[in-house]
């Protein structure tokens, strides 16, 4: 009976075989650059993404119940009840009792941006998880935009999207050539390294760009010279580094209870 | 040919069906409640546990590449040479180049833990990434011991003890009924919630209980009026929530940057 009020209301669509294809493919980056398509999982993400007023959703795929708690949000998108193994079998969650979401992509152009705050400048972040909870962090401390090297994991990832718990939809993230970019910075350039000024020293400036590398390789050479502060999270015990979610954790919260 | 130098000098045992369900099984409580034993993965990880003079090795079982680069260690202990697929099989990683190390359990006993400093005291923490990067962060701001509720994740999970990377060396963790214990605490009870004083107007004191719940649920009902004190991140943005891991990071760097 709630299907009968679903059907006859809303686009319910099929899960054919192409539809399951076109959403399993959206995991790889070639996929999501051919159709401007991305996916992200679970119930959290996929209301924040129907709620999101600057993404576009082009699907959604979720169980009955998912559709009936959500039906006022869902019923304005083209959208296909299935199972929780369909879901697990599109997505890369082990478990997923909700939803996953199609929307489209944005295209963030550095040309636009002018910097305002303390601006996160990420160099070598692979790691997904990292990437997404820099992102949430980013959202919670008030940072608006993030600027990456080409060599960071994709926006777009849906481990990236998923682990970002919605922030993606607040925090804009430009990929760009960072050595050119920094040399032309207009904000002091402060780098997260292991020989710095010592945080709990250092004056943070209002705005700022703050450059961090990852937990293995650290910044890249070629970066070092554009710095003009170096600044590092004393280390009080035995543990020999804090990985780059972290220090970025201890640095933001640091620099919005100094300003 | 280094093979042979290595079978020569050193205890090498061969990988035996028995032993390879032995290391499989300690994954399970059950069995490491059993045997008294636990595994790391990892080349750091397998490292650090045998340089610690606190934790005795049962078994190394790693790659041959491992076993020449680290010879002056394994030699002490008895040791496998195995293949990567091997230490996939028996382990966690989806990925093992290196080592997993089996190790015999230690047990703190509360009633000789005298708390010194800012003690952790965790409520309802069940994921083991999450529980591995507080023990990290722990270490990396000195503090030395935490106490957990009884639901959370056994320190001895594969996956905690890999997530502190080493750091579970150096950082005693207590389980027990939370509320018996912080009703005789003799320190006073910070907890971190969503309607406390901002941490930024906080004078956290030089010694204390910094009490953390799960990101879902918070801290239980019953250890609310066990707090003396309440005490919040804020929030300058749009996401609903930081992880228990983030929050500790925030929480204690904050507390070091100021006593």
């Amino acid at each position: 009976m709630h299907l009968n009020i679903l059907q006859r209301k809303t686009q319910k669509l099929m899960l054919s075989n192409s539809l399951r294809k076109f959403v399993k493919s959206l995991q790889q980056k070639k996929y999501r650059e051919e159709t401007g398509c991305f996916i992200v999982e679970g119930a959290k993400n996929t209301v924040e993404l129907l709620q999101s007023k600057t993404f576009a959703v082009r699907h959604v795929l979720c169980t009955e119940a998912f559709a009936l708690q959500h039906h006022s949000l869902i019923s304005r998108v083209p959208f296909v009840i299935c199972s929780e193994r369909d879901l697990e079998q599109m997505g890369t969650f082990q478990s997923n009792d909700a939803a996953i979401a199609v929307g489209e992509m944005q295209h963030y152009d550095l040309q636009n941006f002018t910097p305002q705050g303390l601006v996160l400048v990420l160099d070598g972040v692979r790691d997904p998880g990292n990437m997404g909870t820099i992102i949430r962090l980013a959202d919670w401390f008030g940072c608006s935009a993030m600027v990456c090297a080409h060599d960071c994991v994709d926006f777009y990832n849906p481990k990236v999207l998923n682990a970002s718990m919605g922030s993606f939809l607040r925090v804009k993230v430009y990929y760009t050539t960072l050595a050119n970019y920094l040399k032309n910075a207009t904000l002091p350039v402060i780098g997260a390294t292991l020989q710095g000024t010592s945080m709990y020293a250092y004056s943070f400036p209002r705005e700022g760009m703050l450059l961090l590398g990852s937990e293995a390789h650290g910044i890249s050479p070629e970066l070092m010279p554009l710095i003009n502060q170096q600044v590092t999270i004393p280390n009080f015990g035995g543990a020999e580094s804090l990985n780059v979610g972290m220090a970025t954790a201890v640095l933001l919260s640091w620099w919005r209870g100094h300003i």
